[in-house]
């Protein structure tokens, strides 16, 4: 018997409605003679209606007791959706995080998974159970409640899909699975039946919110294919694995995009050891995440250093960064807090030259100036200004020929 | 240091506004010197709220699950009353029932506390906390969440303070206290100062909702003092304990009353040894709950056995009870759906005759008739019309001066 973990994001438990779907296809899939462990995250608006009213009552939450509140939420449609497999004729029992044995570190609000006792589990699959457990949520050594942070509920599915040795996690939201790009800003882009580990780190690195790159790291790390679809149709969805398909066409599997970018441009800094280091360790320490980060080969022994942040970050970069650039004799700060970045992304242009040529070229016959490029083996990526990027993620989708050829 | 356990009810941490409030009493508990441990009901409507999901989902909803779902609401409400006592400086930490140690066992909806393993409580007051403990649930020895039933969260607290040696334990809601009637039926009805447990059980039994009389057991077992008192106002409330002042003036203490009788009779009963045994187990079966049982002397052998039931209880009792009457010969069943009882409860009545004749005399110059009389010794108890009782009410508390005099 195959064990299959399932897991439900919170539009696909809105309503009790919805519920009773997902009810229906968890049968369907233990019907088909699997074992089927299923993680459920917080209905609809769950978890921010309850941060809206922790926020009522205090300007800044403690972040213990912020973990137990959300909690509650995936508690809540974790038993809802167990009784509405009881209410069709399916034994299902609920279990919370720390009932999965779902251990963590105590960092609250975004902990990590430290492992997995999943001995609850076990014994309630032999016992016939469909197991429902609560996502987004562990249990610390001293047993106080922690959260997973973004991604957290799609990681807990995939942990316990590691731990169990499941043959697949199947990850079901309002989304049909993984596109050659975002369908909303191009019509015409089409769903792809599988993608790599790797390209989905970029992709969900550099744009896609489809899921949370530490689930999928997860998954590479212990092989567990992810299945990525959608709890309201029949579709078949993307595949997540290690062995991608040898007929995949296209050597661009997707085009990524970002429209959260700002800029900042610390110009003339002397070229000496240590420089970057004090810039990169005082944003760090200021809670600041650096994304792309490109330094000039320096003339004169003067270089230019230019990094990017989320637009909300930017003021709070600046007041980081200019006191250090004057200190350190930089002759100024400039920053720019409209821009965005688009990405090709496939491991078939690795090694293959070409690529980044035409990316280039589609851009610059579109008129769209490209500010800074940053490359990994699979993946090149242009920051542009913010208004021109959903024109770029058309123009390059069309280039790549991904509305025919995938 | 003393420790004081107290306990808000669900209308007292209706919204963030009056769970804010709820903390300022408690910082105010806590400048006086004393260790705090606070027990919280869910706010306001939670638990009817969950219940209707859980019933949107299922039309008998497993109790272990509901059990699960109804538990987050005190959890819900005993983080943000940490928060709110964050926002205003003191220090303060939420437990779950599970985390604050209280054991049950495993009779879902209904557990009874098998016992309390207060440790984690005792540590964080130790570290200087306000612990804040979700009341109305437990957890089993296999790690499973209960919920207590009706009372649970004063249980819970009494609890608490009886395993902590708590001095007292507060309870506060939005009543005053304890009244010499219901005040919404009696509006010059007066809060007494204090009340024995043996008082406040017949009371709480015959039909005042201010305790469930659980609790009050448990604090008469470990003699821990109740306050009742009002989170709204400062008034001082009720304190109920074992040793009320000697200068009570009148025997009398409180009029209760039920709307919700509905009587059985089973007329012609031969008296042999086994028949209302026979009854009474099937009906206990069927999970109906009997409430007085009056059976008069027999003539001929043949006797006529009375009994009362809630009203929502009457068809499923009569379902019960008519095949079997027939079986023994008894003439007929006959039903009453519509009668309430009153009583009168004092510790002062005790060996002190004439409080019945007046009882009767006061009901009867009023035009009220009495169906049935049960007595302890500290209550005497008359059933009659429910369109009736709120009369009886307000004649009694006149007859018994309770007024003026207490």
């Amino acid at each position: 018997m195959a064990l299959v973990v399932q897991k439900y994001g919170g539009s696909s438990v809105a309503d009790a409605e919805k519920i009773k779907n997902v009810a229906r296809r968890i049968a369907a899939t233990k019907e088909k003679g699997n074992q089927v462990v299923v993680v459920v995250s917080a209905m609809g608006d769950t978890t921010d209606d309850l941060i809206k009213v922790a926020y009522q009552i205090s300007g800044k939450p403690d972040s213990r007791e912020l973990d137990v509140l959300l909690s509650t939420g995936e508690i809540v449609s974790s038993t809802l959706l167990a009784m509405a497999l009881h209410s069709i004729g399916y034994p299902a029992i609920s279990l919370t995080g720390a009932q999965a044995g779902i251990k963590t570190d105590a960092t609250y609000s975004q902990a990590r998974i430290l492992k997995v006792e999943a001995r609850r589990v076990v014994k309630e699959l032999e016992q016939g159970n469909i197991v429902i457990v609560a996502g987004f949520q562990g249990i610390t050594e001293e047993m106080d409640v922690t959260t997973l942070g973004r991604g957290g509920s799609d990681t807990t599915a995939v942990a316990l899909a590691a731990s169990l040795g499941a043959k697949i996690c199947e990850r079901y939201t309002d989304v049909e699975g993984i596109y050659t790009a975002d369908p909303r800003v191009v019509p015409e882009a089409q769903r792809l039946a599988e993608i790599s580990y790797e390209e989905m780190l970029e992709l969900a690195s550099y744009g896609s919110k489809v899921i949370h790159p530490r689930a999928v790291e997860l998954g590479e790390l212990y092989n567990i294919p992810i299945l990525v679809a959608s709890s309201f149709t029949e579709n078949q969805g993307t595949l997540i694995h290690r062995e991608v398909s040898m007929e995949v066409r296209n050597k661009v599997r997707s085009i990524a995009h970002d429209m959260d970018v700002a800029k900042i441009m610390v110009v003339g800094v002397p070229d000496r050891p240590g420089i970057a280091a004090a810039i990169f360790e005082a944003l760090a320490a200021a809670n600041v995440s650096v994304d792309t980060i490109v330094q000039n080969a320096s003339i004169d022994n003067i270089t230019d250093l230019t990094f990017t942040v989320a637009q909300s970050q930017l003021d709070k970069a600046m007041a980081v960064v200019e006191p250090i650039a004057r200190s350190i004799g930089a002759r100024q700060c400039i920053s720019d807090a409209r821009l965005g970045k688009v990405s090709i992304i496939g491991t078939g242009m690795q090694n293959t030259p070409g690529f980044a040529a035409r990316m280039f070229g589609a851009l610059s016959e579109q008129g769209i100036n490209i500010q800074l490029i940053t490359t990994s083996e699979i993946r090149i990526t242009c920051i542009i200004e913010e208004s021109q990027v959903k024109d770029a993620v058309r123009v390059l989708h069309r280039a790549f020929r991904l509305d025919t050829e995938i």
